[in-house]
């Protein structure tokens, strides 16, 4: 991460948005705009920001902490007004997450501080933080359809191990499944996700060493959810088939987070949603299927977007209400 | 575990057979019989051993050395010849099982040691060492085609995490897969398996932290898959299919266990046989639809008959073939 010492021009205060990466190679982003601009103009990034948090190993509070300071240290005469976070995971920590803000609190000079989890930034960047329903799919899939203030409504999002349909994990899954059924001889069909398979992981009796015991399984298999995709844009068949039950199911978690109380309106986020193919044709289908009258509409913005609105709303005093499990105020 | 000292009155030497349980609750089960007498006739069994091994937690070799020490201490007047163990999880050991050998022989006073995964064991009990298909269904579902000599093809058993089709823990996740939906509101079918659930694991969203980190999660999956089945044994229709469903894929692993260079008849191990109903309707019409001229027998005994039959075999100097990762002798 630089640490070079950075000037400002405009007036403050500031605000920061952080999105928060589920793994290392994710990592996290960063985004410091004057709260008197328009969102998006003036913005600083941090480059090359690798910290990010493995799935179930590292406290994400620990990580935002570091990055709040890493901030203040590149850009000591920005004083801070508000700092908004998404973070993966945080619904699932051991701890109160409502217990750990006065530290964030502190690393931000005294700054107000929301943290929400990813789908909720999610949402607040594609809907531009209006009301309606929206589906982020990462490693796992969870949607929320909410008016951030009294609906929650969320579906998804309970881990790989029986859920998280159509995420990067679950197509990681599934192409495994396809692949060791190759290897036994049960199928014939898969030998190119076979071959995937082993270019990524060795020979298939080394797999389970691999898998079975990692707390980054999730990351590790949507790895090789970018495998299955890549075979899937050259017309493997089994492939193709996976991505597009992929984007069949998380149609079906997306329009069961819409709710009669909220606009009818719907998006979804994540990098497969812009690889097109298989998943998007399964996907907007089985969505138009489920949901005839909603609106499917493209991402207003993304969720380090959704972070930076978070932080402003705050900063205003039109903050969202606290919402836990989903957000957090300090 | 009883440790009253037993006088035999049977000559000896005395071969000793061991299953070893995948979880405690299962448990293990221990016969001793004397080698000149019919497989099966003047058996001890060890009653209420309790001490199993845990998926990932304990080294089944150091359970098979505290259950060896245990029954010489018992029979002290039981000289082995042989001893015979089957273990689930022995061929993804870190070390080489082989080089833990010896101690398993010291523990045994010299005996003779062969050492199986327990879907070797399942089959020298199922089709009494002839040659053939078994597969063996419990938390994980593994099938062995062999002749215990030459031929040996396995087909699954490579974990619940994409793979063990039609096991327990399969049975498990599918149970937990319907049950979240219905939650989550996007079906309304699965409110039985639901209440199963949070019956057994709490609210729904303390799933997670107690399945995801857990090294054995595949036993408590397959706990909860005996909720599934009795679902199904009072015809819940969403428990039904998945009973019905975890039939036909035990057959397809079954049936890919077929070899042409061996006879061509199959059985299947595992309570779940033993119980019925809609796992036995879907395994039986498609392993005839699969493999319509194989024979599909009753299993002729158990697979601690099994560990004692291989017990006996090493000892009469017939033993089979060391073929590791499935079977390693002294």
């Amino acid at each position: 991460m630089s640490q070079l010492v950075q000037r400002v021009s405009e007036p403050g205060p500031w605000v920061l948005g952080i999105d928060l990466g589920g793994t290392g190679a994710t990592g996290s982003r960063i985004a410091l705009e004057p709260a008197g601009a328009a969102l998006g103009s003036s913005r600083r990034l941090l480059p090359e920001v690798r910290t990010g948090i493995s799935e179930g190993a590292t406290n994400p509070l620990d990580v935002a902490e570091t990055l709040i300071s890493a901030v203040r240290v590149q850009w000591p005469d920005a004083p801070l007004a508000a700092v908004g976070i998404g973070a993966p995971g945080v619904a699932s920590l051991a701890g109160d997450p409502a217990a750990e803000l006065p530290r964030l609190v502190a690393a931000a000079g005294g700054a107000s501080v929301a943290l929400a989890i990813d789908a909720v930034t999610a949402h607040l960047g594609a809907l531009a933080g209006s009301g309606g329903s929206v589906v982020a799919v990462g490693t796992g899939t969870i949607a929320i359809g909410t008016d951030l203030r009294s609906i929650w409504r969320r579906v998804g999002g309970w881990g790989h191990l029986y859920d998280d349909r159509g995420s990067g994990a679950w197509v990681g899954i599934e192409g495994l499944k396809a692949a060791i059924l190759t290897h036994d001889g049960v199928t014939t069909d898969a030998a190119a996700l076979l071959a995937a398979a082993v270019a990524r992981f060795g020979p298939a009796p080394e797999w389970p060493a691999q898998l079975s015991t990692r707390d980054d399984r999730g990351a590790i298999l949507a790895d090789f959810a970018a495998d299955v995709a890549a075979l899937a844009g050259i017309g493997d068949p089994v492939a193709t088939r996976i991505m597009s039950t992929a984007g069949t199911l998380v149609a079906g978690t997306l329009a069961a987070a819409l709710d009669p109380r909220l606009p009818w309106r719907a998006s979804g986020v994540g990098g497969v949603f812009e690889a097109g193919g298989a998943f998007i044709a399964g996907f907007e289908a089985e969505f138009v299927r489920l949901a005839p009258d909603a609106s499917l509409i493209d991402p207003a913005g993304t969720p380090l977007d959704g972070a930076v609105r978070l932080a402003r709303l705050v900063a205003s005093g039109d903050a969202p209400v606290g919402h836990p499990p989903f957000l957090w105020l300090s």
